[in-house]
């Protein structure tokens, strides 16, 4: 059995870190690939330098298209073809992250930018979705004292890191069978344990089942 | 007063040269601009460079986003300020194209590609779209006769061609109002005076309306 699981979060709610703890945990007993977009894949990496050149003036609706366009990709060519052979796919970031950025927190519309994207995804939606929630002023304090200190968090970016949490806390409410809450400001053993215990019953309800 | 006129047609219809004849008789007494896709928008070649990159495997669903992406920049930083300044905007292929090409032709289905389309152009759609209609055998002998002759068409490139020829014509045929069909069979000469019939035709009525 194949299970595609994405993990979803604001910047600072350690959601990489994690991913790589439950990727050698989930390997004892399974096949297991961890991937993000761009991944690896040709087309998806030329889509990312665009996205990050410097000094363009790219509209927001572009931006959303061009993300969508990366994600079609890596699903195709990655993601499906490890569910095909039977893997458990483990992906940080996928369709909720453009919800909560550019259907939130860019303000284009959470429904508009579902819609390109079941455009670029079709059917498959992720069978499991661990989101790590947290304050976002305890994940903007993360990520500046890994930086340079609090002061170069501008206004702007503070409310942007609130809309997208905001985002993804509706989204959760909205998916609660798919979209499985861990609480991120416990310690990391707690956020790996918390999320083990979910993915592992996971697994065994869907091995009951079939 | 500001109009967006596209021109749209299969691949041997005569479009490009139709367009820079028209561009010259409106340009004796309005403001014209003539453009295309990319249309020299830095991220809109950017874009194109990813589409024409050989030996690439580009799914069919990744090339569509693309070109909404494209358009969606295009649009945003040459159509629209243009007539925002007041100019008429005479621009060669749109979302038509998608349509005919993606939708119809590479089998993507027409709603799903209207519908990344519409998130990319939102209400900008063109005021008036001149559809050159030409029997498909006709334009692959056209294009062929340019190139080395007819054998190089392969069954699939023909299929294809009459499969776009049969997306334009069912466009044509929703969308009576906007869409204007002119029979590209006939010599440039009576093609052109048909097209300047219906753009004059188009402006006077509004600039009586307005």
């Amino acid at each position: 059995m194949s299970y595609f699981i994405t993990f979803e979060g604001p910047e600072g709610s350690g959601k990489t870190t994690l991913i790589s703890k439950v990727h050698t945990q989930l390997s004892k007993s399974h096949e297991v690939i961890m991937t993000r977009e761009p991944g690896g894949i040709g087309i998806s990496e030329m889509i990312r330098e665009i996205l990050l050149a410097e000094g363009n003036d790219m509209d927001e609706r572009t931006e959303a298209l061009l993300f969508a366009a990366s994600r079609r990709q890596h699903l195709v060519e990655k993601v499906i073809p490890s569910l095909q052979a039977g893997k458990i796919v483990l992906c940080d970031r996928f369709i909720d992250s453009s919800i909560a950025y550019q259907g939130y927190a860019r303000g284009i519309g959470t429904e508009a930018v579902m819609e390109i994207n079941r455009f670029a995804i079709e059917d498959h939606m992720p069978d499991l979705t661990i989101y790590l929630k947290l304050d976002p002023e305890i994940g903007l304090d993360r990520i500046s004292s890994n930086q340079r200190g609090h002061n170069r968090l501008d206004a702007e970016r503070i409310d942007f890191h609130k809309a997208v949490v905001s985002g993804y806390n509706e989204l959760s409410e909205n998916y609660p069978n798919r979209i499985r809450t861990i609480d991120a400001s416990q310690s990391p053993e707690r956020v790996l344990e918390d999320t083990m215990e979910i993915i592992n019953q996971y697994l065994n309800q869907e091995v009951n089942q079939s």
